[in-house]
């Protein structure tokens, strides 16, 4: 029995065997009021939403940000603001045991300043963790040979990063993610951190991303609800455009030869 | 009294007093049947569908694609394949009879190999069509200088091209759009020609264009009924980005200068 | 007989019977001092040198930029400043009259703001002045059937812009450089204005344009005469790629499908 | 006492304590005879060559490349082809007997497809190799987390790839290399890998590389001679246009904000 087409169109992304209908993550840091937060993630459709376990306090009888998420929401807890294999991996078990979730984004960062992964330690903090059951999806950079590596490893997913965390540059090497796609045609790949704006998400699911995700572009957008909107169209968008396959790229309709090695 | 947030959002498009909601304009050439032109038509959420004129049948009682349009479609007739002020103008008379409208997409091609406009005798035939009360929409390059006279004219629109037509390049030069846009704050713009993809769609409205006119980019996609979907939520996504307001571009989260003269 | 390949290589610029080693074409304009203006100058190794007749003062025995030019340098006069045919007629013919000479670069601005031209008024200019045996170069958009129609007027060379006067932003549309040289291939193609570093020069002449002009990326550098070195140096690596013939691009060495429609 | 311009412009490139005028590293592969090979090199001014280890015949009585290189040039030997920390170790040693250096250009291969490198084996390797006193130069992704443990082991320099060997796409992350620049303002940078034609030689010097390594595009051209002559030109221009210090970029000559997110 082949798939209808209808079918294809209608697929569900699939991450350790849950099943989403967005394929758009959602942050909690940088918004200007809890209102504002709330808004823009009821306005983005997200299932899922990540949250720094460094941020959550550990007396939860103290009011946080956690308070005022949608409970519908999944809580992804992630180890940023680690910088080694030893704290990532604490942080990783203290969440599990403070939002009762085995789910982590594995997050080990290399340098202070432009927050790059240290892709090293992360295969190795993975590693570990997915020996201790975690469901790791690691951070990285757009690495064809780290992916492979986390994959060998047992991650779910992982996530190249499509500029620096909070540069809101967009895509910054489609050729990068193009290679992941062709190369891992069967990983879960999750477009993290650079998103700046909605033409940038389409252009990642355009590259085949199963999801993206992102903070400060929703966040410190001038109208937050609105632009989470926005993501959550363009994700769908970019998606389907994925899926329809477009047209071919000409020099104009009546060209005859192709553009390879043509158009820069 | 100022306007509420959600009034901004809300925003219909007008052009010569009529109020639009979809911003995507469709054509009908280039599709493999009726069937997938209409189904493509539907999913596209277009309200305005624009047909070459001199592809409509002089006897109507022949069936053709006019027979397979959804009868909610206002149906904007071009001048597509003339190349000469009196063709076009001819041809715009021609459709106000056949067709029972004044409303013209004004086309005087240049090139027969390009189909870059001549934007000399498109000025010239706007003039002429004005006066005969047409609501006249031209399609010309991406030169502001046309575009004001065209407006100084009495066009209700300007339809500058982000590529060649059918070339499914996108949006080729997004500083004459920016620049468009911030010099004629008033006018609507509607991007026309070289869209190929989704984020295309978004990157034009991202730029400011109040609307956008395909046609290749969904009827030589594999799936056109889903790039149609595609397209209408991209260009909704690009709208909603720019009222939205995106975030500032940094070279990373805490680099603390502008990216001016830095960026690519 | 065919030509040998060091014959391909050793090419001059004709322009008007006139030929030209260098295909670098430089300003006067924005130098913090003459000294800088002509240790660039000698650089740049330019062979033309182009002078706004608005700067000339009437009285030639009034010390100006003039003096301060090698007198191996053929002035180029332009037009700059000029908004109507009739100001820029006077001016060439002022010009010709001043400088002795009858080259005139023909530029008639249509915005105050952007400094784009008018390509309207800039054929029915060069029409007026071909007629009285100027030897033409009018500044233009990067559109085919404008530089078509000022060809057939009788123009020596089209003058393209990369991007806006003084921008310093580059190529920004090299799809139309590229149609441009492909649709007229025996035109000469000049970029004019635009240009910002030693890449863009580099790119325009890959793209098969015949010479490069520039200004304000040579004098606003931080330091003119190594800037104007670069320019030299860039102009002929593009130039000699252009002719080498580039390899073709692909998505990695053993990929063998063209990358057509493929990378962005 | 401070440094006079003229010093500035006139710096060598030195590394591990030799000084190099040219800043253009070659390959010997893929060229269509030793004829063309070797005037290819000297056109290319490059002082340095580099040599996979895997083709140096073990008799060197048998003809082969090796014996059709400039005397002049220095021969960096390359360990590609190695996919393991220990054939890398192997062949660098197996190098330095047959040729006589202990200089090697370190590759450990993750991808047979890609030919992307494996960083984490390539730490390794370089660390073994610095200890047997070895002046190492490690092709590596442009990561600058990776590139800082490296230059900590004590790698001479560092070798981002601008895009996949043999793919000619240029520079596809030029934000990451200026990040490496930026934050490892004293380290030797030398982009290898990727660059098709001219202006990509241009963009990485302007990018702040300190040389420039390729072979493909210059072999596979249609014409070898004339484009290394084009890249020798390239890399001086773009080096010269680095030091010299661009104009900064702006929507239009008389726009007074900067383009600080706002030119995509």
């Amino acid at each position: 029995m082949i798939a209808t087409r209808s079918a294809i169109f209608d697929e569900a992304l699939e991450i350790a065997g849950r099943r989403f209908k967005s394929r758009l993550i959602v942050g909690t840091g940088k918004y200007r009021s809890y209102e504002e937060m709330k808004a823009a993630h009821a306005a983005s459709g997200a299932e899922i939403v990540t949250v720094a376990v460094r941020r959550v306090p550990l007396d939860r009888r103290v009011e946080s940000f956690l308070d005022h998420l949608d409970p519908k929401l999944m809580i992804l807890p992630n180890t940023a603001g680690c910088y080694t294999v030893e704290e990532a991996v604490r942080t990783a078990r203290l969440a599990r045991e403070a939002l009762g979730t085995n789910w982590i984004k594995l997050e080990v960062i290399g340098d202070q300043t432009t927050l790059f992964p240290d892709n090293e330690q992360t295969i190795e903090a993975a590693r570990i963790l997915v020996k201790e059951d975690f469901v790791v999806l690691p951070y990285v950079t757009d690495d064809l040979i780290v992916a492979k590596k986390l994959l060998d490893v047992g991650c779910a997913a992982v996530m190249p990063l499509a500029a620096p965390i909070g540069s809101g540059l967009g895509v910054q090497n489609p050729t990068n993610l193009r290679i992941l796609r062709e190369q891992l045609p069967d990983a879960i790949l999750i477009v993290d951190a650079g998103v700046g704006t909605a033409s940038d998400a389409a252009i990642a699911m355009e590259l085949g991303a199963d999801a993206v995700l992102m903070n400060t572009a929703i966040a410190e957008a001038q109208h937050p609800e609105q632009m989470a909107r926005a993501m959550r169209l363009a994700v769908e968008a970019g998606r389907l455009a994925y899926l329809a396959g477009r047209m071919p790229k000409r020099l104009y309709a009546s060209a005859s030869s192709p553009l390879a090695g043509v158009i820069r």
